[in-house]
């Protein structure tokens, strides 16, 4: 079969002779239709992390026998140690994560998969917004991890893809949502009622937020959430970028600030604000590339203030 | 009068020409007996938030009828602007800090503090034990910021002054309490029943704790404390370093972490703790010197592995 292999010299190469995936215990084959890059997968092929296989974490897929349209989450857990019995299978020791960690993605004709990880993807959302389901669900995970209500003011740093949804989502419980960027042009469609501004425009928002979001991907966001977060608030962070930041930790403590890890959301919930267009994300799509063109459409999805490219890989 | 002040160039002298303390609207003075000499007044006095004048913020005093012995807390707040008025007035934008913000400290005769921010001191504590009481209040502040309860594993990062206070305080509400330090001879004295280990031999317990306290001073603190945290765990955040930080942050992500900047705490509880014998702190003195050997006594708290350094400033 066809898949974007990742090297571990870190480059991206499609292979035409892929072996097709061994369906393990517990799996279930899918015939893959759609994928989409994400800003891991780019860092994933910089060498973050090491990975070497298949990429593809953001995807929709059918069962062999065409019967279901399918989604997955992206943590395999063993489910039987210590970790998995507490119930957070999902910082499983043992895991494997799709398409990035020690388990071929969905970048390919087919991928297996946890049947235990599967959800159906409703009638109502087409492929294109479902490839958007993995990454909203992490911007929902927000909400799991931090009260937010109507009265609070909120800032979401970082005008890429991810930054967009978590400012959509939290837009759902409060109407204070600031979305802060680099970018005019994405600011330009933030989305209903998000008030936006650029990144050197913010002197006079500094410490005033309750929330703040790092989304930026970038080793300074951080450093930006800290600077708009008032003193006792939450900053919410969502990059991961390979190695060492410089940054300056005292105003955690001088400003007492809850710093918050966030990965990976409830399915579930994402599939149901698309599926009710309670959020919509096909304006958050860039382009869509054949799989044949995994290279070019990755090239793409590399260019500064790229949104979300599609890889179509049914197509033929 | 005396006064032992920080310069600007990052020095410390006693000068005996101190012009007394203009007492402020709202202010009492007082005069001191006893202070302490705490690792940030050591960064202080290196240059760390460029604070120019008299240091302290540990201490005992009198007020001048003789009538009351008293502490007092160390931030002045205004107590109108819209931080205060939320309730949150440790965090006031315009406040000063004693001994360490705009506002000299106790290591003079004389010292001039809010009214509102005394505490009397209850017989039953010693002028020695007292010293403690911003310090202890500061490790209590934990309880007040993290759920910990009999079920918590704990491990506290640094086996200095405030390392050994945390620990002795987290071990009221939980018997799994470690230490963990670079100095043997410390860790004996770490208090009842708490576990302690060498920093080169926590490898088997990396990722196995609730909640982790970084109390090192060190810059490489929240690294150590990243390693033994659990997946969603919390790390409390202690140590305040001038500068920037080498540190990775992909593992707060990964693992969800939430990372609490903590700082000052209630005083009362601090005071109750010690006048119950709850927690005993005569242990972790070193030495007591006369103010008029401040700068010994500077040169002695700055040893390697020195506890608490006290300058007794009624004796002459």
């Amino acid at each position: 079969m066809r898949g974007l292999i990742c090297m571990r010299n870190g480059s991206v190469v499609l292979k035409k002779d892929v072996p097709e995936p061994i369906v393990k215990n517990e799996e279930v084959l899918l015939r893959v239709r759609l994928a989409g890059i994400c800003d891991t997968d780019l860092q994933l092929a910089r060498g973050y992390m090491g990975y070497q296989g298949v990429l593809g974490h953001e995807f929709v897929a059918e069962t062999i026998d065409g019967k279901r349209r399918v989604t997955a989450e992206i943590n395999n857990a063993c489910r039987t140690c210590r970790t998995c019995r507490a119930g957070r299978s999902n910082h499983c020791p043992n895991r494997t994560v799709l398409g990035i960690l020690n388990h071929d993605g969905a970048m390919a004709d087919f991928v297996s998969v946890p049947s235990v990880n599967l959800h159906d993807i409703p009638d109502e959302i087409d492929d294109r917004s479902a490839v958007f389901i993995e990454p909203l669900a992490a911007a929902f995970r927000i909400l799991e991890q931090v009260e937010v209500d109507s009265k609070t003011s909120v800032a979401v740093v970082g005008d890429g893809k991810l930054g967009t949804l978590c400012a959509r989502v939290l837009q759902t419980k409060t109407a204070g949502v600031h979305l802060v960027g680099k970018h005019a042009e994405k600011l330009k469609t933030a989305g209903k009622n998000i008030k936006t501004h650029l990144l050197d425009q913010i002197g006079s928002m500094e410490h005033t937020f309750d929330l703040v979001v790092d989304a930026t991907g970038s080793s300074s966001g951080l450093e930006t959430a800290l600077r708009l977060v008032r003193p006792l608030g939450t900053v919410v962070l969502k990059t991961t970028v390979a190695g060492n930041h410089e940054v300056s930790l005292a105003p955690i403590v001088i400003d007492e600030v809850r710093v918050i890890g966030s990965r990976c959301g409830p399915f579930p919930r994402a599939i149901q604000a698309l599926q009710s267009r309670e959020i919509d994300v096909l304006d958050l799509i860039e382009a869509e590339y054949s799989l044949d063109d995994a290279e070019l459409a990755f090239e793409r999805a590399g260019r500064k203030g790229a949104r979300k490219v599609l890889l179509r890989i049914d197509g033929n």
